[in-house]
């Protein structure tokens, strides 16, 4: 049996597809002795952080609130409560967050009609189109920031679209959210997931999510019950709201209380200001690796600033140069993910880890190994 | 909008049914800067999580690992992975959340074989024998430590039976790991979840969970895919084992470092003495509450020693009494559940707040206020 001693890692700088960066605040408040998840004090956090996640989505959704569980979890509770065994779910593919989608809702009975582009590319509004007309879909699911390929898919459009088929528009905003434009209410979308630990900046573990009163009135007409107990919304919104507040599973205390800070440091720039340090970052960075002979996967038009996705120059060993920066330089960039695995690197921006000592650090010690 | 400033809690002492009090240095561990998910100093924090979990668990199942979510996430991975629709399980129910399995067991399609004693009581092994003569059942499902109701449950002479009749015995040990005894290999348990925040003095937010090798059979042998994506043994058993460690979800990385700590901190106390702290802890609570008229609800022989159910003595205002404990003396008791609410108090003795000096703090404050 291994000895195993104090905790003693390495003082990384975060630049993979996340978690990122978390400021030394959000660690503080994470370690403050707990209160029980019935606490009055703690309720009260509750309603902070729902006003918050309010804020930050930019809706007025009551059911607004965090999973306990992280942004996977809250991909599965969008869909495992809005679809039932029979449904037709229209499901958008362009990297491997629509796939995805497309599992869980085959897994939730549903009969799923795939929507793809070229991974690396957004998927067309055109195709959208026709999915929608070729069958009486429930809803239409789609990954608004694809952290597989780095591609920023325009929602606009096929909100419209999905509006006018009758569907519910669900979004995985798990990587765009307070990092990049997204507005809840404006775009009509009406069920959403993201995940704490991209731009947000806080720990891994939960997901932030809304639904509309559309999606409220389609949960409220199940026949069937939800098929996951501990993500069935029927329940977990009696503990988030109502004058009850009754107890369905133990909340994640300390997880909340990063998440809070988080939110408030948010706030605290402005969201406007944080998208356009995010860009402006990106800009630098994309500068920065162009010269030194990466290219992006994707066209300018449709790019994430937050998750960039650079295909590998010839004759670099993407793996040992990964390791190298690891290990030498405490500096942690994604590797690509299913076909793009040892092809592209996927270097993230996000939070916290969207500052100019970032985007430097990472350039200087490249411009050292290559 | 309100105003929303910094974190300001109070200094609360917890004695309900969890959480409970967190040492000072799983704090400390918690607030350590993060690492990525994948990075190999990461994937070594999983290796010593894994193994300290089996030694608290007296078992050497290899798939033995933490779910990223609450115990109840863990109640649901232990029966989403080893139920198919049409398959019979039966299901023992002494409290609240024997009612929990059931209700998860009917959502996966199974048909379910109900086993039932008064709330407060035990399991009787003869209505076990009776229950699975009566089915052809895949699995047998019981609540170790009932913390709704107090209640310890023999499992011995249940295992037995279970395994003459070619079941799994799935065990909720949610309030029993690192509190009272627990064999998995010797008491033969097939599948068990546990929670972070009650004896092991975790925060909330994780569930340990360990499956034997008749589980991975039956999971090898499933004709359907697991009905959660989240859960799915067959993914998530990628990341935390073998030689290629795949991504499934994101780990929540700080909740992890904490767990991490508070498995050392029980491993440094030794588990028996760790037991021990908690049955005399127990026993000097039981004097002092009974000298003040509380009666306990559960008689002696199954009584568990973390979660001390008594009932409210005639003339007291339950709810008044436990909003002066939590306003003037900062002590969190937990009122009743279901049929006990405005009933009973669960006074937990959990992990760090099995001390004499809670015992102290929550004796002396009802003194003076009775």
């Amino acid at each position: 049996m291994r000895q195993i001693n104090e905790l003693n890692t390495s003082n990384r700088i975060l630049m993979g597809p996340g978690p990122s960066d978390v400021h030394p605040r959000v660690l503080k408040a994470m370690s403050t002795p707990l209160v029980g998840h019935l606490d009055p004090e703690f309720l009260e956090v509750m309603d902070d952080i729902k006003q918050m996640t309010q804020q930050t989505l930019k809706t007025q959704n009551p059911l607004t609130f965090v999973v306990s569980a992280p942004g996977s979890a809250g991909m599965e509770t969008c869909l495992v409560n809005l679809l039932e065994p029979g449904d037709e779910a229209v499901i958008c593919i362009h990297g491997v967050f629509g796939t995805r989608l497309a599992d869980i809702a085959e897994r939730c009975g549903a009969k799923v009609i795939k929507v793809e582009s070229e991974w690396g590319k957004p998927i067309n509004p055109d195709d959208v189109k026709k999915a929608l007309a070729s069958c009486k879909p429930k809803l239409l699911a789609i990954v608004h920031a694809e952290t597989s390929t780095g591609v920023l898919q325009p929602l606009e459009e096929i909100s419209k679209l999905t509006k006018e088929s009758g569907a519910l528009l669900v979004v995985d905003a798990v990587t765009s959210y307070c990092g990049t434009d997204l507005r809840v209410d404006e775009w009509g979308i009406d069920a959403l997931y993201s995940g704490s630990q991209k731009c947000l900046s806080a720990p891994p573990g939960l997901s932030p999510v809304t639904f509309s009163q559309a999606a409220i009135d389609v949960l409220d007409q199940r026949k069937t019950k939800v098929q996951s107990w501990f993500l069935d919304l029927t329940m977990v919104k009696n503990y988030w709201e109502g004058a009850k507040r009754a107890y369905h599973h133990t909340a994640p205390v300390s997880a909340m209380f990063a998440m809070r800070e988080s939110l408030r440091l948010v706030l605290e720039e402005g969201l406007e200001n944080r998208f356009k340090r995010h860009q402006q970052n990106h800009e630098l960075l994309r500068d920065g690796l162009e010269n030194l002979g990466f290219e992006f996967l994707v066209e300018n038009a449709y790019r994430l600033p937050m998750l960039n996705a650079v295909k590998i120059p010839k004759g670099l060993d993407e793996l040992a140069i990964r390791k190298q920066l690891l290990n030498e330089y405490n500096i942690e960039v994604g590797g690509g993910l299913g076909p793009f695995a040892g092809k592209i690197w996927r270097v993230g921006l996000m939070g916290e880890s969207a500052t100019i000592n970032h985007v430097n650090m990472l350039l200087g010690a490249l411009k050292a190994i290559i």
